[in-house]
């Protein structure tokens, strides 16, 4: 232990280890398994990850945006007051002295913190981090308490529209260079919906009660929804109509000039804004040639009293003759919009930063694509190692130390098999099982004459290196792999 | 609120961000900082963070190494009794019903519970995480409560020493690659330890103890350590000379066949096999061309009970005339060994695993690389830009985003100011800030001649390069970049 403390002291962050571990105190087996809601990645799974998020931040870098770090922990305080209902949802860490601390639950809270706190008023930023939230989920539907987020925003004073339609432009990029199939990205502005409730007579009371039940709309038809309004929230059947003859449409620019001549909507200053900028954000998009799959669809609310101005949400659609996907794994995948207010909820002089952002729904995403993976029934490789160094006969297990160590050195990915005198059909066995393409074979003959057996275990043909030449070989024959 | 609990239900893990914040629940100002011992990372930490796990990770993937990930949170119990007195470090989250949890205080306990769970026998990993512990660090020298652990671990029952060679090889290459300086590596093993305490007639019982003594050779003169053992220990003078006449010794191949033929370590069956062991691995250290930074060092000792069998420590050597690191900024960047028994603590039936693994430093490698970035005044890029997208003129918006969304499509990494009409000396200002190599400017004569004007920010040249090459330009030019 000593030891240990003192290395602490006198060497900084040097890597520490576990300490002091006695047989007497071993673990009960009860112990074996991970918390409720949280999975260990095995590599397979690690790998398909990598390769999604690898997907998502080059489109997050072709945009020019930075990545941030935050820690895992925050004050309590921080989350406190930012979730509604769902503060209760929130991990808090045991009292053991000191500050009370709680687990963040997503990673937006946390960047509007980081803003304030370095009085930062313009950054692009992305950060994929894990969250928690003490949620009962369905895991069997790729749902967790431990899982991670992906998200995108642009933070600054800017003109009207220019971040938001790149926002948008960058989920059809991400969603176009996954190939998840088809999509339709929703896009509406909160300012309208309000307006809308607005000019149907609906008191400002009841705005997010009825928007949740407007919300519905993409599941339910219009008679459900307009029931629940008059039944449940108290509405007027004629409010309800009223409302019904907005929420239910969508359609692109001609709709956004329809309702700006609309003479009740057109009245409502909050409405004609939003109308204004979406109109302003169609001829962005219009310009970036993806309106055919954007949608401005008045039903779409999301968190509401969350967003202050355009919000959007991308859905996947169902495919004719797709059996990879079953109806339950259709679905959003990504959503975002501007909320201009949540910054300055930290600044201690109340100042705003203007943001607005798009969280990319990777472990939904990560479900499909596993679900694709075993339906293709690809074998997803966990290593990359390039060639593995074996033995024809016995006693050459130098001789394999020898070459794998150039190899190494020359960056080749090389493994060998830690025995002695491995059988060369295990070495070969062991490369079909973990898919490496070449065999480099050292046997007493090819070492007489100076070369090495390179065999490619796909087709089984085998041919003499020069020993100089090898690497070379190497690299030309995994060059496009 | 009812939206997003329905949204979770119906789409799986879709996108959640933050709900309902109402002005009302303003957050206090004082919440305006991280926990103690933790940090945010803003963009210049987290790319010269990459640039260093980018070099660590492909060392590892050229051994083969497969990465997996385990959640943050473990169960209490699962943790307890691992940590000897350093349990009191660990952070357990407030009981709010259901299980008991904890913050993982490193990844080997967590692997070891993966590995008796799943009944892996033979596994090569790596794991690049975040560990917690409730410590009182000095932030100041880089150490924090919340911080990265980067383990390299190699599991299963294979012939003596060849994963551990591998271990230091991994240390050897990752180590050169950093380019940090001089480096050496000291081994050793726990066997070789006890039975030198045992032949100079330390009872057992104060094995720990005095080991703990004995690991500040490497910081104080042996008379210090000498007064300890006899003052604090209470060994015999003769006793602490007998030890001292072992622990002082420190070499390679040599060494060792001196201490076999030792008459009395040779009598000692614990050191017989270390000494067997140690000269294994010295031969195969040979094979890779590494012994000249290697050391046997009777010394080291690290977590002693926790290891079994080898342990290695890298530590780096003060230079002259190097004025980038103080003297307090040299030590360990590196160490692990073998650890036979962890994972048969976990396993029912106590099924053992044998383990041999090694832990890279980055936090403190970190910290040194950040230390010769301000030195060498270089300027890290935050981002991978690799042109902006600007105007000579006004009301050229519209073509900026036309050809901004031409380039992105293309996967050119491309930027656009958010102003209609920004001025050119702002958009080339924006380049210099921000290390943007190029910039592609439309103009109202460029448009007519079909041509984009391309200027090379550091050299400020400027070419019109015809619309249709420009994409094929840009890549050219950046592609040494």
């Amino acid at each position: 232990m000593l030891r240990l403390r003192l290395a602490a002291a006198a060497w900084c962050s040097a890597p520490r280890r576990p300490l002091s571990v006695s047989p007497r105190r071993l673990a009960a087996g009860s112990a074996l398994k991970t918390p409720k809601g949280t999975r260990d990645h095995p590599p397979a799974q690690v790998a398909l990850r990598d390769r999604l998020v690898g997907t998502v931040v080059a489109c997050f870098k072709r945009h020019g945006a930075a990545a941030i770090d935050t820690p895992v922990l925050e004050l309590r305080e921080t989350l406190m007051g930012k979730y509604g209902d769902n503060s209760k949802l929130i991990y808090e860490l045991q009292d053991q002295g000191g500050e009370l601390l709680a687990l963040r639950y997503d990673l937006t809270v946390p960047f509007a913190r980081y803003l304030a706190m370095n009085k930062i008023t313009n950054i692009k930023r992305y950060h994929i981090a894990k969250v928690y939230r003490r949620d009962n989920p369905a895991t069997t539907r790729g749902r967790y308490r431990e899982f991670y987020q992906c998200d995108f925003d642009i933070a600054g004073q800017f003109d009207p529209m220019l971040p938001d339609a790149e926002c948008v432009k960058i989920v059809h990029e991400i969603l176009s260079d996954l190939q998840l199939g088809d999509f339709l990205i929703k896009v509406n502005d909160r300012r309208i919906l309000n307006g809308v409730l607005a000019v149907c007579g609906i008191p400002e009371s009841k705005f997010i009660t009825t928007c949740s039940t407007i919300d519905k709309l993409d599941k339910v038809p219009w008679e459900y929804v307009k029931n629940e309004m008059v039944g449940e929230k108290g509405l007027s059947p004629e409010a309800a109509d009223r409302i019904g003859e907005y929420v239910q449409l969508h359609g692109g620019l001609d709709l956004i000039e329809q309702l700006l001549q609309d003479p009740k909507l057109s009245q409502n200053k909050l409405a004609k804004e939003g109308l204004g900028d979406m109109k302003l954000l169609f001829e962005y998009l219009t310009l970036f040639g993806i309106t055919g799959k954007i949608s401005f669809d008045l039903s779409l609310a999301r968190g509401l009293d969350y967003y202050t101005g355009v919000i959007y949400e991308a859905v996947l659609l169902q495919q004719q003759n797709d059996h990879v996907e079953d109806p339950v794994s259709v679905g959003s995948v990504a959503g975002g919009g501007r909320y201009d207010g949540l910054v300055g909820m930290f600044d201690p002089k109340g100042r705003k930063v203007p943001c607005v952002g798009v969280s990319i729904g990777i472990e939904r995403i990560f479900s499909i694509l596993e679900q694709r993976v075993e339906a293709s029934e690809e074998k997803i490789r966990t290593t990359e190692t390039q060639v593995l160094v074996a033995s024809a006969q016995k006693k050459l297990l130098e001789e394999r130390l020898k070459l794998i160590s150039e190899l190494w050195d020359a960056g080749i990915k090389a493994e060998i098999l830690y025995k002695k005198n491995p059988k060369l059909l295990n070495q070969l066995q062991y490369c079909e099982d973990t898919g490496i393409p070449l065999v480099a074979i050292v046997g007493e003959q090819e070492l007489k004459d100076g070369v090495v057996k390179l065999r490619v275990v796909a087709t089984r043909e085998e041919v003499n290196i020069r020993r100089e030449n090898l690497i070379e070989e190497i690299r030309m024959r995994t060059s496009q792999l």
